[in-house]
């Protein structure tokens, strides 16, 4: 398998299966000299975490990140993080079920097709507990980039949405409820949604916006590294994302020239922002901002039929706790992956 | 600059300005023993060119390719392939007005704020006139999965939007009108607004969507370069690109599991394809499709306020020929990065 | 820090410093389904381990590596191989008298310069204790490759040579004395040498010979990333190491054409094999075989001046235990790289 | 074909076969704003080029470079930088002697069996007239780093050898005389004897040591990218390279630690040097200095045997013009690649 790293300069691998020993990874290309906050990090962590309220998985993870190098004496030394994220409950799920069977919407079939054996518990590495690694190589960015804000929430559940621009939102607001929503009307329509559709056994998919603010003129390769397609690349490698836009995005693709064009101020700075924040594929020192599709979850506690390594359609039953929408435990995944892609090429910018 | 390199086995690597001496690229990883055609390669190129219909630029390139290595007697040897597309009028437009200037929405600003200077003349590496040589690149990435089929077409234009699924479309009907819409119908009342569009010195984006077909089961790294990102990020390194989605995409959104969830057959195909191909960042062997959203161009035939390199704001209208609708000249572009994307998944699955 | 991975397909990325928590690395694209023999794994452990015999360093490193991820029912996966190896005395040592001194030959000055601050515990990240991960990775690289042979061998310490040709040697002795040198008569000069030289509290070089048999033709790719290349590389990236040369080395510089080209058998094997088994870059199935210089250890129990970080020249005696001869150590670090560049060229191959 | 690529920031891409249409290369990642000075880039490829000297092959090739992209108004614009070399006389050899048959010691076999095809004219892509290419990309290295001064010179022709230190010589006298060695008696011995080898029809390996001065302190990357892995891959990349050693190199493995150890001086420089200018993969600010051995030029103008593709032995005589010693065409080459490697590796620093 190849496709376990990101980036370039600040590159993150990352190893682990959802019930092996551990999951993990190596942050190589992080400066020296940063004060790391713990705290900040394990704050991300918990935003993550199965369990952190009534409308997500009630599995139980932990998820204690343990720093094995890298760091000294509290700051960066500029020598590769390695860290595990010890998986406590690796025994104690029942996985006998998917063993031979391929859960419908699953990578279940197209692993075994593609290495001819699997780590069938919980989904190994298909499992999206490997973003917990993720999480913990962005708080670390974040933190490497301190004048940048990034806030990504929840726009949409479902059939519901909240088509508030950004500008008019709190982003404060956005870890006052467990949706992840900065309205808090909305918020309340979207976890009685999440509720209902938990009831039944189901789960429904949602929308992730985020905004990325203070960020300096010139990050982002042209051609083919542009900022707005390593940050799409960034996204879509997230489990269940189906789409991504920025800017303008599939909106703009209706409008006419005359329109969408973002005229000047005279300190260069635009009096629009369709762009997104982005020209030509670097950053002008605009707001970037864009939109990120989450299916639903594949794993329902409904009766569906799977089939079985033999070629049998089987009835199949989701078995244990389900996360009814993944898009509030997203939230902190989308920020820790556009904090990836920022301080890679904040790092790349450097080089000119 | 970095970011002029794409895929990791399959490798393509361009050059070339605007307005310098020649285009070109450097294709590294192309299999050995594979019998090029030639023609082929010029119709990919002619689908690109400016001038091909009354609807587009009507730019005179002529965009003649010249291989220079990595073919000998007709076959590919395994050596990169060099070829160079001479720029024929690079002397014959004037540009001395955005020598100072900033125009509204290209990367002029963004250029000189990161390097400091750049080559003014026609937008320099910042045109989509380096798509040409990713056309080169796809066409023969194309050759070398001859079983697998690839199809771009125009799904929308501005306002007007072809709704009907793929499926009931004919595909050997995108090349019979200068738009490329399967659906006669809708290519008409396209060609209508763009010839409106153009009389008004605007311009104006549209959707171009793509189907694979025959693709083998096991395309695709998991984590994070599942197949559907680096189609992504492909398609998002376009010029004019503001959003990409796949399967079910951002409607996907709004979906139960219960409905989203794709059942098997026994032989392992899928009753539905919500997941559009691809499960886990695995391709399943069942149809990929996706959208790419394109911007209407920058350059519009009407005066607009630009920036000059003072901090002036003045007035600048655009000269000479303009692309009133950049999609049916996408199209191929499109095809060319998925074509790219698959044949350097095809040799990196081949290393199992 | 950039450099901490080595490889494109078969990829090692290490982490960890001297005595961090835990040293390790993950190992991306090793293909699924193999086998693993962990003891064998654990045996070129023990063979680079300090304190295995009287003759290299008393460091007490049991070096016990444990997987986390990767391995299903005692089987690769294909996913990657996240491992560590606890640092179990990382807090026994004093390094007080090194933390603002710099030892002479050592990296203590240049990490200072590079990264303004340092883990100055036993070298930090400096510390040929990071071969330990590169020996984990090159054991599965062994187990890959079931039918290449590497045998690595010490053939010098100091001003003692083991002349004879590879061809007469037995290379089931190499592990016959704590030397590790295949003649036994060298060996016991050699090791009575280094007793010396310990006694002394100085420490001396050596060379490790690396015969590679049973290699396909066809590995390694033309122009940079040729096959010696890359194992000049791999062996130069060891501590301590100042020299490679393979096939005729350096004696071919003083050569004729008329004396050193290898002329074939009708099979496609040659009568001699002055080019070390590699022509052009790629492998001709003829024995690989190369030569690597190492440099005496820098820690020496002597007094010798060192500076400090004020600009004060101050003298500076080794403490603890010292490692008087890095060769018979080494011996299965060059063939755990040699096993690792291999292993990649084998994996790229595939892809023709 | 991979490997086609040199560099992470500084990136050199390099195409062509000895006898096609041109060879070519695209520089990535060379900042913007440096004002190039042609006419060095002319006199390095000047020093490259065959037929310069009686000593050396007369075939005749202009090797003037195009630069076709990432220069405007003279100075580089950084955007990828693209060259070709234009092969005016690709067809006036015969080169179907060659065409069925594996010379001794050539890269025929070898492609062969790979690729199982090759384009046989010259040797194609096998041919050190790829190294043009390397010059091109080093020129314009050393002119983004004027402080750096880089020196190499022929120190051996055959069995005769330059013992003089570096220090003693005068670097002013390489270009004095056709041999490139330094020391103008040696010069002459060594001239005597290529002229003697080449009446033979014989060829005659040889030596190139090289200098690097002022070099800033910390540039390298430790672990497996340290300075001397790059410099000695990027040596052993050019055709015919036999070994590299720096620094000490194979006489350190003879010596003891408490000879080696470079003591400091309170300046943070070192009173002695055998480090080489390196420690722990990571430059010191002292002088850089290594050697690499070149074997003999494979063909030759006595008649020897070769292998045919059926697997019959038959005599064969080189035709056409010979190289009778490699070397010192070799010596620009090598500071090419030192240039690429430094120029490389000052980028990355720039990123801490």
């Amino acid at each position: 398998m190849a496709g376990n790293s990101y980036g370039t300069l600040y590159k993150i691998t990352t190893f682990g299966e959802s019930h092996g020993e551990a999951l993990g990874g190596i942050i190589d290309g992080c400066p020296s000299g940063i004060q790391l906050d713990l705290e900040a990090i394990e704050f991300e962590m918990s935003r993550r975490k199965p369990g952190q309220s009534a409308i997500v998985t009630q599995r139980k993870e932990p998820d204690a990140v343990q720093f094995l190098s890298g760091i000294f004496e509290g700051k960066t030394t500029g020598t590769p993080i390695g860290f595990i994220i010890p998986n406590t409950n690796q025994k104690s799920d029942d996985y006998s079920h998917i063993k031979d069977n391929y859960r419908p919407s699953h990578a279940d079939y197209v692993y075994d097709q593609k290495y001819g054996f699997r780590d069938y518990r919980g989904g190994g590495r298909s499992s999206a507990r490997e973003t917990a690694s993720r999480v913990v190589a962005g708080a670390i960015a974040k933190q490497m980039l301190p004048e940048i804000k990034i806030n990504a929430y929840v726009s949409s559940v479902g059939p519901i949405h909240l088509d508030t621009p950004y500008q008019e939102l709190d982003f404060s607001k956005i870890e006052s409820n467990p949706v992840r929503c900065p309205d808090e009307k909305s918020a309340a329509v979207m976890e009685e949604y999440i509720r209902d559709i938990r009831k039944q056994g189901d789960t429904v998919g949602g929308v992730v916006s985020c905004v990325i603010q203070n960020v300096p003129v010139g990050l982002g390769e042209p051609v083919f590294d542009k900022l707005h397609a390593e940050l799409g690349k960034a996204m879509l490698s997230i489990n269940a994302v189906k789409g991504f836009e920025y800017g303008s995005g599939f909106s703009g693709s209706e409008m006419k020239g005359s329109q969408h064009n973002d005229l000047y101020n005279p300190d260069g700075t635009t009096k629009t922002n369709l762009s997104g924040g982005i020209q030509g594929g670097i950053s002008n020192g605009m707001d970037i901002y864009f939109r990120v599709a989450f299916k639903p979850v594949a794993t329902i506690m409904q009766t569906q039929d799977s089939l079985d390594n033999k070629g049998n359609i089987t009835p199949m039953t989701g078995k244990g706790r389900h996360d009814p929408c993944v898009v509030p435990r997203a939230v902190p995944i989308v920020e820790a992956m556009a904090a990836i892609v920022l301080a890679d090429f904040y790092l790349i910018n450097k080089t000119y």
